[in-house]
């Protein structure tokens, strides 16, 4: 496949689907939802081959069950398309109608992005909620996701771009990319490609955003903080302190970096060590941290330098401040901005951190693995955003949108309004 | 002056000035008026020495109009910080507030951005206007104004610094840079500066995109065509395209290619020319357009390559297109996504236009000139976006915010979600 050929080819067609009805957007998705249904034979087939070849290279339990697209994940998938039908039209808002003269009307509407690339890990499901999402919101998308789960891909994409075109949306609403030096070419397509939305490793992502001029949505680092306040309910915090590093260690938002208020270090850190070693979490932190957890291991011993890492393993690095403001001021420089959370039962304390923290997500008294859309109620995401420009957090259908502005006139000319023949008088309508 | 670390200054201080409230900020924005009242004895005689080194330098007059800062200049400026100071507070504004489950609340609330980069072409005006958008949106800025106006912008900028210093705002919310290898030092503080707005020519813009790892607001080319339908009214369609061409030619939002539908050709293009030629407007075209011309001159004569050419200058290009498919086939390829306008009487082949052009603005029987902040009552613009991403078209206050997730709970874990103990209910407050 020709890469560039091919994004200049959806770049055409994409005002022709920026241009269906969202009825006619809606019955693909339902078509889309039938046709896997009445397709699960060959889907799981083709899966199948995706997990003998994943036994074959020793692939971990934890890998295989994402790898795996059985009824169960086709149910939750088809039920996805389902809520997504339901959801208003996030296209052709009209988010300001104001007259700047008489018959000078201007608007501003809500259109699609226009072609968006999506690089996204070996997951199947994945594979049908982020060409549903795009197709919603009348976007065209190149989607390329992660080679162990290649046969499974080849076929959801083939049911769905099929299911898509025979309801009458166009040949390249839907293009997919299978091999990896086409990401390359991906990204060399500034000028068809109006946004990059990769997943995956750190490093990945960072090559993307380091290698395109095309605008690229999402995050390479989630070091995530959870401060834990003088005023903190320990209680509460053990719980949500090992939900945030244990639940799903491997996910963006799961916590790296425990700050702790030095009033309650001598009480809270040996508990903390306690109950962390119970779920098998190794603890790591500065000099004064290790001496009050009678640790005098190298290994443990940590830097300044070092608060910046993102484990994605069982461990956490710890580290004591004077107070919220200095929690803070670690958190603005070493953090990601992605989440933060802290822990205190003083609002005031709560509100100086959910204030000054400059992360997308702020949270009290709740684990930083509520930063996802789903749990935010927005049906589903592509993403989530650590960028301050555009869409910020889960990105879900609203990440999708742009607008453009219409200006309807009966032959007026900006010299009139220049020399003062005319003036502009501005109405909301 | 060492630019990194100003930044880095910047971005620390940048929590505190996003956390003062909008009577701060507009008392702030009061006294910054009153400032520049109380010193325009120091500022105009700073313009004067600008001035003479203009003289002295043999600027053009047009150019000069530009770095005159003086009576009428000031009271505008002044105006316009009051107009400002009327707006509403662009900050947090309350755009979501959801209960995820009992307890467990989330707000979506509006944010500045943090720390802007303004690089503006030697306007003293500019500066004025862009320094008081930034602190009304709570957004630090640093400002590189063009050297032309070196010795006005010293001044304008210590004026307006010391008054908001004096009003509260952190020491950091403005720092000015002068140098111009102050430019390149500021490009590689990406951890600091959260986007870049840079104004000027295109070959500066594009520098800009290309030599920086933040992200950058603005437009390279402008690149803006009028389709002439076979619908058109001709007593509309002449001013109009005049209008555009010469109103300021060298804006961004000026026209540069003119598309006339082949079955009006033979009696539009040669009262065109004519016309045109009138007010200094050399025309240029394809084979056809110079045969129907009577041009037979080398220089007139356009291969297809050429559409692509911003002029900035008395000059057009002008192509035959079958129909307004054709036309908005053409823009979509040469154009620059900036503003497109049809003229038409016929709503439904406008209809076509408006809704297939892939452009932040499509217009209607107006001149593309009306593609400004002021013109659509945003009050100032910081300048005008061609990318789709955040703000698109001219970019007011509105285009200066982002916004923040806060999720307060009472000790939820996300564990008791997943194993079904608890479940979301979503219910929007």
């Amino acid at each position: 496949m020709d890469m560039r050929s091919e994004a200049r080819q959806m770049k055409l067609q994409a005002p022709v689907l920026a241009a269906t009805t969202v009825e006619q957007r809606n019955a693909a998705l339902l078509a889309i939802a039938q046709a896997l249904e009445a397709h699960k034979g060959e889907i799981f087939a083709a899966n199948q081959e995706d997990m003998e070849a994943a036994d074959r290279n020793l692939v971990s339990p934890a890998v295989k069950k994402r790898l795996k697209f059985n009824e169960d994940k086709l149910r939750d998938a088809v039920a996805g398309i389902h809520q997504l039908i339901s959801l208003p039209d996030p296209l052709g808002r009209e988010l300001l109608h104001r007259e700047l003269d008489k018959d000078l009307e201007l608007y501003k509407v809500s259109v699609p992005i226009g072609v968006i690339g999506v690089i996204f890990e070996a997951r199947p499901d994945a594979l049908v909620q982020i060409s549903s999402l795009c197709l919603k919101s009348g976007n065209c998308a190149i989607l390329k996701g992660g080679k162990e789960t290649r046969n499974t891909n080849r076929i959801l994409f083939q049911v769905i771009h099929d299911a898509a075109v025979e309801k009458g949306l166009p040949e390249k609403c839907l293009v997919q990319a299978e091999l990896h030096n086409e990401i390359d070419e991906l990204l060399s397509c500034d000028k068809d490609v109006d946004l990059l939305i990769p997943r995956g490793s750190n490093a990945f992502v960072a090559y993307i955003m380091n290698n395109t001029k095309i605008p690229v949505m999402g995050h390479a680092d989630g070091i995530c903080h959870i401060y834990v306040d003088k005023d903190a309910d320990f209680a509460k915090a053990f719980p949500i302190l090992i939900d945030a590093k244990i639940q799903y260690t491997a996910a963006c938002n799961a916590v790296e970096t425990i700050l702790v208020h030095r009033d309650i270090a001598g009480a809270f850190l040996p508990e903390l060590k306690k109950k962390m070693e119970e779920v098998g979490v190794r603890l790591r932190g500065t000099g004064e941290v290790m001496e009050i957890l009678g640790d005098d291991s190298r290994e443990n011993l940590m830097a300044d330098s070092e608060f910046g890492t993102e484990y994605l393993d069982l461990i956490a690095s710890v580290k004591l401040v004077e107070d919220v403001k200095e929690a803070v001021e670690h958190i603005n420089t070493f953090g990601s901005h992605h989440t933060d959370s802290i822990l205190t039962e003083n609002p005031e304390t709560a509100g100086y951190f959910m204030q000054m923290v400059d992360s997308a997500g702020v949270y009290q008294n709740c684990s930083t693995r509520f930063a996802d859309g789903f749990r935010y109620g927005f049906g589903a995401e592509v993403g989530i955003s650590t960028g301050k420009l555009h869409a910020r957090g889960p990105v879900g259908l609203d990440g999708l949108v742009t607008y453009k502005y219409k200006l309807f006139g009966k032959g007026q000319i900006v010299g009139d309004y220049a020399s003062g023949k005319s003036s502009f008088h501005f109405v909301d309508l």
